[in-house]
């Protein structure tokens, strides 16, 4: 068990540095500057657990306890700012593979943020509401990217592509539904941040989207 | 008192449909997929009454609690992405008619919606504080409509056109004085209801706006 | 002690009414109408102190028991309102010298806001924790721009030019730093708040930014 908590750990400062990682990007490409830079990033990587706690009526949030959450997604957002000078034209260039690594660590936070989600919900109390449990786990996986994409004046990635959100349901859902029927703990957790890495991988490798109108412009 | 209540949790059906409605004809618009459609649709239709919670300090919020409402604007807004598909070139051409029928229904919901604000609020027991009574009844019947425009990079809709944030204002403050002059809740429902109905009804057909300063791009 | 109390009172007032200046102007750039107008006022001159409550999980907010902070946001949104409409043409050729001097009230409203909020935070009980402390000063002092930037879909300026965020950081850490060594807090505030207002004036005049990737369209 003590293995579990470890490594899910470290999965978990991957994914709060893939996070961060994201927001500093996109903040670079809107022309902020080093503030917003680590300010997105910082958002992006705690936001998502920051609107978990105040739907809890947790206050105030973890983000306020949890520092090492917090200067990973600095740190991050910093190496993202001078890697970003620093290689210049060669950043715009590896744009696409920087792109790429992210997406997997990316996709692991989504997993593991959104798993953690539903244990803080079902800490507060409430395993009785599976609607709420899945529901705080998918706001913990998205609602920091949502919250970047809100404060950058875009539409939510998140509402438009890849199997994102509905990655973090399953992902929630199924970790609710394991534990219900009593599987340990460990192997819940594994099981369902697996199926979600998994879904999201698949789901960029193939291009996989939900259906949309696409007659929407005619 | 009965015949009300049943009349009022009708209307307020009516009106949670005709929100989310409204917002999965947004999302359709803007392209994002099924998800965001029905992500969109949810928070149009709960949103105002999330933040009203959220405002007053109760945790978790009503939402989490109330599954009729949220199934009732899932189902709407899968209801709208099926049509839109199926009707294809048809929905764009039925855009007007669409828009016109959904605007009586939006009406009828910011009217119920903003009364029920107030009703919480009082609950809550703030009736002494006219300002949050009707802050919070004009936050339940804005706020989602806000929320959904600020998620897809608009300026809301409420701040441009159509006495739509002064109805229900002028709908709360009305309520909260029937009220406080002791009428019947019924009669004091009644009124409100029926005067935010028809100035949004008239705002609509004769398009009536606020003033606003029209040199601006000069 | 009261002289301060008293200095600070009226220092608030007219950061009030530039914070919700700014929020009119910016509604009215973006063709709001009156109750945008005032709404933006509003809310730019009261988000991030209620953003901050929220934090602290103090419900109701503060905005909704001083209402002299309300009536002066909404009376100076009023007065904006109404002398654009008067000035016509001319509101717009003034346009930069009314910006300069709401910049001088916007950078004392931001020093006293940020002041506050740590005063607020240690109040709560978390003098202890001093990221805290400076991120609710933070919050109060930029919070209120935010919102109003997210409303009118524009990436937030905090985010993007002259010192803004980085100001208030510093004089929220000051703050925190000038008590914990036990000086005054009348000291302690007469020092934070000269540092940051000196701060935001210099880096406006002399158009101070933090770097920033400028290939990033290359």
């Amino acid at each position: 068990m003590e293995f579990l908590e470890l490594l899910l750990k470290w999965v978990e400062i991957l994914g709060t540095a893939a996070f961060a990682a994201s927001g500093a990007m996109v903040a670079i490409e809107r022309g902020t500057d080093l503030f917003g830079v680590l300010f997105l990033g910082i958002v992006t990587a705690l936001g998502g657990g920051t609107l978990r706690d105040i739907l809890l009526g947790e206050f105030p949030p973890r983000m306020f306890y949890s520092y090492s959450y917090l200067c990973i997604a600095a740190a991050t957002a910093l190496i993202v700012f001078i890697a970003a000078g620093a290689l210049s034209k060669k950043y715009h260039e590896k744009y696409d593979l920087i792109n790429k690594i992210c997406n997997y660590f990316d996709a692991l936070g989504l997993a593991v943020f959104s798993v953690t989600g539903v244990t803080y919900a079902i800490r507060a109390g409430f395993f009785d509401n599976p609607f709420l449990c899945v529901f705080l786990g998918m706001t913990t996986g998205i609602g920091g990217g949502v919250l970047r994409d809100m404060m950058t004046g875009a539409v939510p990635f998140v509402l438009k592509k890849r199997i994102y959100a509905v990655a973090a349901i399953v992902g929630s859902l199924l970790y609710w539904v394991l534990l219900r029927v009593s599987l340990s703990q460990f192997s819940s957790m594994g099981i369902s941040v697996a199926v979600v890495f998994l879904i999201r991988v698949l789901a960029t490798q193939f291009c996989w989207d939900l259906p949309k109108i696409e007659e929407h412009t005619s």
